[in-house]
């Protein structure tokens, strides 16, 4: 039964999402791809997500009153944790309200590091006095007078006399990190832009940033292509392997996917692709190796070796990429063969080390990957989860994009909502882990994880909830959230669907129960557990905990959703070449688990696979 | 009349050459290749240039008894400056007494710089434990352990895993400047090669130098094949610009020349090409810049202005010049339009600015380069000499190469010593500078530069002398110097071959005087002229003076031949990165002085023109 959903729209990006009625504001937030920043897990005691309803503001909350004074009050100012949406709503955002926004490198920059905080691109418009016989210094020797000493490749130096005199040398010089890359005619500063990626197995996330501001001007995402030659690492490394061709058609499919998200960024935010300067990419060894056609092989052997640890910096015309013709790209550093760049990014855009420990970042994908930060020291390994988080795997598993389902409730009947409102498509990672909660706690599904049939459900359930457990003309159990004639095809869940979700659960909380244990840390001791991942949207705590994906003893207030963490630390790199030196002090502080080595691993798997009672 | 040549062989190198009797040692290892140090300019009195004379060792003179113990004299040790040969001889020449030899070099190393006197390559032999799962290093980070950081392109990533693995994890780490370019299976480190090359726009001239030694394995030259577009850099220059594809055609027609010289020198070292991992370039700016396939044509436009001051990095490939697959290419810096990396580099090489001044440093080629250093300043210009000097637009003249005729002497008739002590084909350089002198000297040229004619000889002429003055079918007197039986065609200069030569001597030795007028240097307060050039062989400085190359005020023995300094620079330049920035600082203290801008130049030029009485 599809609730109506309402409209939130948020400034000053415009992006737009659709909600039930009753959702916190925070949630839609993070719908929309805002992450906003709340330390005390929407306690509503921070006060950290300030935001600014100028439609549809609703009475304000104990707490709100607390933090806001009544003229604040009256312009709409609410914290975004404490308040429910009540309908059609137009919510500003500022900066600061921002988890891992641009305003905390700019916090940065004002402590003095300038200099260190800058993105390696940056452009400067030069008026330069024509050479004449008392002054006839080289070309090149004339832009440093006004520009410092910088490199430029001969490529450039052969374009070089002509740059200058056609533009009456008058332009604007392009550096990365001290490399000279053009001299475009005119005043050209104003566009200066970098794309950064979170490269998935399963989905590909982009974000087209204006280097200058750090405002971030277009998302776009997609399903990783690959996923036709397997939908987990091991397939894709396998695949590399068998011929010489392997890792070319990987690591065409891969670019050829990232190209078309190019263009559809720079559609998005009206701009020419030759004023994008410079790429970064997190994302895990694998996907790292097939994106710069290195060879995964070793990452599918013993002892599962990645080529490089550090940060690469490349051309992009070296991974086949065209943006500017002397774009750059960089790629994260690695922690291990399986925890790679993602993991990197995510501990840098979270600034886990900083943070009181012990703590825990758990990055939810196609792998699992958990950090945890203890007494200044991290320990960090990933677990095959599967991809049904991002929806594959999963009957009518889709990723999290327009008409997925991705918040279920069961109250009488079945309540949903859709990414963009509109009619239901399929069930995105989200949606599959309230689903199943909401069957946990309705008896639907036995903590075992089985699919009651028909004749075995308990008694007291609701007649509406009961006819939608049918089974298949193949004898599978399955339980039907939407049909109808506003229905394109039926959305259900299978008895299938639901072991894939224990499987993808289970890893993953053997996962954070291995790595506690190898650090000697209790999980009442933790003091937040930090979640990310693309994989839906926003996540229900305490469904996640419901399902065992996080273990139940944590007070759910320490459980804080932080975004695509991986693309968020990506974006970091592309704005500040600190952060990159950051980032590869991360990658190699942090220590290497290898789960499957410890000797505990199957049987926390095979316990953790039982959903909690 | 050809006088019987006797061969100096010299050792360790096994190089011979054939030299008329009398002939100073000094002189026959410049025609070696092998500049001896000579600060006192040949007087005996320094006691730099001290050789052993293992075979056809004559009388020691004064001078050699002053320098040498009387065991050292009977073991042959001589002055190469005060010893003639007599007969045929082996002379082993310590690598102490080089000029611009390795040891200047290595003596900087003991000076506490190592560090900063190595060449940009080197190589380091590794055995690495293989990865485990308790070490499960990436591969670049293993190798880093051993090496320190290093940067490593994604070419050379791409391979790494199977360098490594099928090298069994023990092999030689190839590293250029803190990249990576290399690994080679065992241990390769006795195999380091680079080649150092002079662009001349007439001639070119390569080095083969093992990078750990220091040692020349080999020396090739040949003549510029850009010639067929004209014999001096404005038609050159020109050429390029008539068409998109007339650089083109310039950059292909070097870099083919260059290919072969290297297949060339890798044949006489018997080692292979892809064992050589860097190239250094030197030449004048317009040569450097079709070298680089960098456009020319501001250079042939006022104000001249090349494309780059500061030396150059890239790729060999990025030359199109293949050695190693990932070698490097240095070009050297330049001075302004028409004073190019040669001139630094023979700065680089004389030490010019270390010496006491005021010093002048004459580089004769196509264009003679002219740098004066005073009182910590230094000025640089350049003066179209033409490429008399190297044998073109002479009508018997060639390069100095096996045939050429490059010693003369009159004395009742022609005596002659060819490169090789083969039979005579042409006349080099240094060969038409001796022949002039000595027809001024005999009055068969007048002061003016007029061949008499047969008529107007003077009348004490030897009748063997007479009967050598001819008028050719074209009404032109010549001078035949070589004919007869075992001449295959007679060698003669001619009218227009004098001209030739005084024009070209004309234009050096007005720079010269603009040069010192413009510093307010008297000629006579000059401490030393360094003499350099690959034009012949061993310059004999009297006739530099009697024809006017010279100014005559200045003693001899001030005089110095300092061999191929542009090569030395190179050479150098190759075997330490000390040296590169060394040639950065002299290139941009140097002041480039625009000859043409001069007033008195045309005056000067006029001046010159005609031969000292």
């Amino acid at each position: 039964m599809p609730d109506e959903q309402v409209r939130v729209t948020f400034e000053p990006h415009g992006r737009a999402v659709y909600v039930l009625p009753g959702t916190k504001i925070i949630e839609a937030g993070g719908r929309a791809g805002m992450t906003l920043d709340s330390p005390c897990g929407g306690a509503g005691t921070c006060g950290k997500c300030r935001v600014q309803v100028t439609r549809g503001a609703g009475d304000p909350t104990l707490a709100d009153r607390k933090h806001f004074s009544k003229e604040e009050l009256r312009e709409g100012w609410r914290l975004a944790c404490q308040t429910a949406v009540g309908g059609p709503a137009v919510v500003r955002i500022p900066e600061t309200s921002l988890f891992a926004g641009k305003h905390q490198i700019l916090a940065e920059r004002q402590k003095g590091k300038a200099q260190e905080v800058l993105p390696a691109v940056r452009k400067v418009y030069v008026e330069l006095s024509p050479p004449t016989l008392a002054d006839g210094d080289a070309d090149l020797l004339r832009l440093e007078k006004k520009l410092g000493k910088v490199k430029a490749d001969i490529g450039l130096l052969r374009q070089l006399p002509s740059l200058l005199r056609d533009s009456d040398f008058k332009g604007t010089a392009v550096l990365a990190d001290h490399h000279l890359i053009d001299f475009e005619r005119g005043d050209t500063t104003a566009q200066c832009y970098g794309a950064a990626f979170d490269i998935g197995t399963t989905t590909l996330v982009g974000s087209l940033l204006d280097l200058r501001t750090g405002e971030e001007l277009a998302i776009a995402s997609r399903v990783n292509p690959q996923v036709s030659f397997g939908d987990d690492v091991l397939s894709r490394i396998q695949h590399a392997g068998t011929s010489p061709e392997g890792l070319i058609q990987l690591h065409r499919l891969i670019t050829e996917a990232l190209r078309e998200m190019i263009d559809e960024l720079c559609r998005e935010a009206g701009i020419s692709r030759d004023r994008i300067y410079e790429l970064s990419f997190a994302g895990n060894t694998t996907m790292q190796h097939l994106l710069c056609a290195l060879d995964p092989t070793q990452l599918g052997r013993v002892p599962f070796v990645p080529i490089h640890g550090h940060g690469l910096m490349m051309a992009s015309a070296d991974i086949n990429i065209s943006i500017h013709r002397r774009g750059a790209a960089y790629v994260f550093p690695v922690i291990g063969g399986f925890v790679g760049g993602d993991t990197v990014a995510g501990i840098l855009a979270t600034r886990l080390t900083e943070q009181e420990g012990p703590i825990l970042l758990v990055d939810i994908g196609t792998n699992g990957e958990i950090v945890l930060c203890h007494k200044g020291g991290m320990l960090a390994a990933s677990t095959a989860a599967g991809p049904a988080f991002e929806g594959a795997r999963i009957s009518c598993g889709m990723r999290a994009a327009g008409g997925a389902i991705e918040k279920v409730l069961l109250d009488g009947d079945v309540h949903w909502g859709t990414i963009g409102g509109t009619g239901p498509i399929g069930l995105c990672g989200s949606g599959l882990i309230d689903l199943a909660a909401e069957l946990l706690k309705a008896g639907i599904v036995s903590p075992q994880g089985r699919l009651l049939g028909p004749d075995e459900l308990p008694p007291g359930l609701p007649a509406a909830l009961r006819r939608r457990v049918t089974v298949d003309s193949g004898g599978q159990t399955r339980f039907i959230i939407a049909d109808g004639a506003d229905v394109e095809r039926p959305v259900a869940v299978t008895q299938r669907d639901i072991r894939e979700l224990q499987l993808a659960g289970g890893a993953i909380r053997a996962g954070i129960a291995i790595l506690l244990r190898q650090a000697g840390v209790k999980t009442t001791e933790l003091k937040r557990v930090l979640i990310a991942g693309g994989f839906g949207s926003f996540i229900r705590r305490s469904n996640a905990q419901r399902i065992g994906l996080l273990p139940r003893q944590i007070d759910h207030q320490r459980i804080q959703y932080v975004g695509n963490a991986s693309l968020n630390g990506a974006k970091w790199a592309l704005l500040s070449t600190e952060a990159r030196k950051r980032a590869e002090d991360l990658a190699r502080a942090a220590r290497h688990v290898e789960l499957s080595q410890d000797p505990q691993f199957q049987a926390e798997f095979a316990e953790a696979m039982i959903f909690p009672e």
